[in-house]
């Protein structure tokens, strides 16, 4: 793995692999029942120049989790950028700060351009259009974890991708990963005009997985491991979108009926969060809720271990950790455990 | 004591003991005299959806203290709730990232909606009009506190509350804290149309306590032990009310010259803070600055060994705090000692 | 040394030269080579009424790299304080919950006010046009660093300072601090309407510094040893020196040719940071990046350092620190060390 982690297209099989196993190990802390010192003195800038509250708080804790201290910046713009300052400056001053900087800016190729400046490890945590590598990591880590629980194994996995398969920058990047994998079978399923963008199907099949591309969800699923779901942004439709999806789509949700009717008991259901709960909004539905195949909060549960192995990784403890474990004295939350997660 | 910290109403003289003994054994972390690392690895996520500095500031504070890290969020909307996110899915997402979770929310019952979706522990920082629940514990805290200084005891004590009772929700949580206690005499005083609501009044006059209720402070008040200021919040005033107010708004005015001519020396002032010291505020007068009786600064620093408290209580670590103390290394403010508080 | 450190003014030799030796002291730990807690169980308050990301950064790490925990407040104003709270009041609270506090605030005399009121340590880091002494600290740091590099000594060495000397209060500090050691030859360039207050420049001349003014780069410099510029800053230019100053910029113009041409090969660029890269901007030129006489980024490096020195001297920790060292467990960014730094 390279010093930073700015896209998913800089990882191959055997990264993906390490920061898996690596993510499994780091569980015990993030269930809170250990905790480390490896990290103790180490200073991550998380700089938000777009919010993302969730996401920053992902990064913090796992960089808390680790023993380590979190400046947290947020805001549009850097006082200083607004004052003419160039990323590379920015970067070159931070990089004078921080032990490890976690980015998220609107622009895309920024966070590059920042890192290309530092000698500090940067990580990309989405920069608008274009990466967000922690994401997909946490995604495959999800299905990895709910298939080992479910005793399935990735090879040969039938997994639907659905929604917004054109913008939707985390199905481009998840869809990667698995991509390295044993050869899969993947479904996407979106509306006329959001389909997934041919290189990167042409991409997924030259490596061997099976694609299919179909434009309802209408039909048996009775053999679906995954629905991974993600919101279509209605409001990115023109006009002609507009007028032919409103008659279909109720071929588009995902909800109970869907689930009961045409998938299977283990099915699980996956979306990058947030999802839009606003009647009308035509989202990964909530009459899921409670439901034992929604994996989306175990989903961002699992954003806290792959973070602590991303930077356990760039910051070579990832050996160090087994060594210096202790109990956690702390009420556990699992101790009263009769939530449905 | 349940699991969260939502309302005073959840609370039992029992608990409420258990607090008060809990934070007199936070005293010598919370006046930097000893640390302990019993959090070590927790995170907060304090969770400020309205601004309120000193509220975010204590807590933030009170976990430090403990051994904890913090992680802040402020600002009127959560990035991901603006994009039409339910409570529900940023509570269940906050909690597998978080170890307790303290939450301002401008609107009444917000923060419960909150606690009901999660399994750690959640204390309400203020919900708008509704509770603020460890305001009204540390306030309890600094009369038992003063008391024990002064050698006075709380059965029997004379408590006047004044200012703003109709709307001031610090006096509602206060004065029911108050009834849990041995017999009381309590003393109303507010203008016209700021009354203390007559439920309160009832439900304190059942538990025992003698309640007087009076439109104006120009009388003897000798026995006083405290007086508990709020603001009066002209911008809430009626025009009816304001004409009748301007007339005798220097009877309600809380300064040294109602002290030093109507109350004793052993009379103790409080406020919840903010003051507003602009002129013609009609607030806590500055001339008491300095004057021993003034009590409002002991007041918030006895937010940190209350909230520290709380904290403890709820993580359940109340019980290994005495176990785990070490001296602290760092210079200790009192040991310039020369400041008049 | 006093409780405070709100100006430059209250620093004699001394207090100077103890910064600079502890400051000395801390390079293992803001380096990266070792940790300490010494400061374990502390909070700063880092209060920035003005936004100053890379100030405000710089004191969290600094705080963090000692042990201590830090909490930050951004926003132009304190939500309390628009409900009318008064300074003092601020400062009472807020010295209840931290240990040590630094301040940013646009009004010159703010932090002074704020100081005191508390009885913790007070650090101004900047009051609008007032001071911001920890930037002329790490400043001379940086100098006298550079200096014991290339085997220079403070006394008789040659300074320049260009670009705005009116209203860079970091020039006004530096040249006070610098005007405390062995007689030096300043040499002082700025365009018309911007020059040194004669004040200063009597101060600096009557403890035997030699000073000269400039109106102009154009000259011989191969004896200099720094050249401090700071961004002259157009916005302020009334209209008479806008006319005259156009046709000279390019005399004030610190660049690859004016280090090349005019200096020598040991001549170290130094500058306050922001500098302005937009086009046009005229300020410190880019084509010195890379450069290793650009000292501009060991300068903002030097402020981990100094920022340590100073929180622990405050806090008296001083002496301490060689007693807690521990080796970093995490990769340390120098073990690259490919970045032109």
């Amino acid at each position: 793995m390279s010093q930073h982690l700015l896209t998913v297209d800089s990882l191959n099989r055997d990264s993906v692999d390490h920061l898996l196993r690596v993510a499994a190990r780091m569980e015990p802390i993030a269930s809170r029942r250990q905790v480390t010192r490896v990290l103790e003195g180490a200073v991550l800038g998380n700089l938000f120049f777009e919010a993302s509250t969730r996401t920053r708080v992902s990064f913090h804790t796992a960089f808390c989790r680790l023993g380590g201290s979190v400046c947290d910046t947020t805001g549009f713009t850097f006082s200083s950028m607004a004052k003419g300052e160039s990323l590379y400056d920015t970067s070159r001053v931070m990089s004078g700060y921080c032990d490890a900087i976690v980015m998220r800016h609107p622009e895309q190729g920024s966070v590059a351009e920042f890192a290309a400046a530092t000698n500090v490890p940067v990580i990309n945590g989405g920069d608008g259009p274009g990466e967000h590598p922690s994401q997909a990591l946490l995604d495959l880590y999800t299905i990895d974890k709910e298939f080992q629980r479910l005793g399935k194994s990735l090879g040969g996995a039938h997994i639907l991708l659905t929604g917004d398969l054109k913008y939707g920058r985390t199905v481009h990047s998840l869809i990667k990963l698995l991509s390295l994998y044993d050869p899969l079978r993947i479904t996407l399923v979106s509306p006329s005009g959001l389909e997934m963008p041919t290189s990167l199907i042409d991409l997924v099949t030259a490596r061997g997985h099976q694609v299919e591309v179909r434009d309802h969800l209408a039909t048996d699923f009775s053999d679906l491991d995954v629905v991974y779901t993600t919101r279509i942004q209605k409001e990115r439709f023109t006009e002609e979108m507009n007028e032919s999806f409103k008659g279909i789509s109720d071929d588009f949700m995902v909800n109970k009926a869907f689930l009961d009717q045409r998938c299977s008991d283990s099915t699980i259901v996956m979306h990058p969060l947030p999802r839009d709960s606003r009647p009308g909004a035509n989202d990964l539905n909530v009459d899921l809720n409670g439901d034992p195949r929604l994996a989306i909060f175990r989903q961002t549960d699992n954003g806290i271990p792959m973070r602590m192995a991303i930077f356990a990784t760039l910051l070579k403890v990832d050996d160090l950790i087994e060594k210096d474990l202790r109990p956690v004295r702390w009420f556990v939350p699992s101790q009263l455990g009769t939530l449905d997660r």
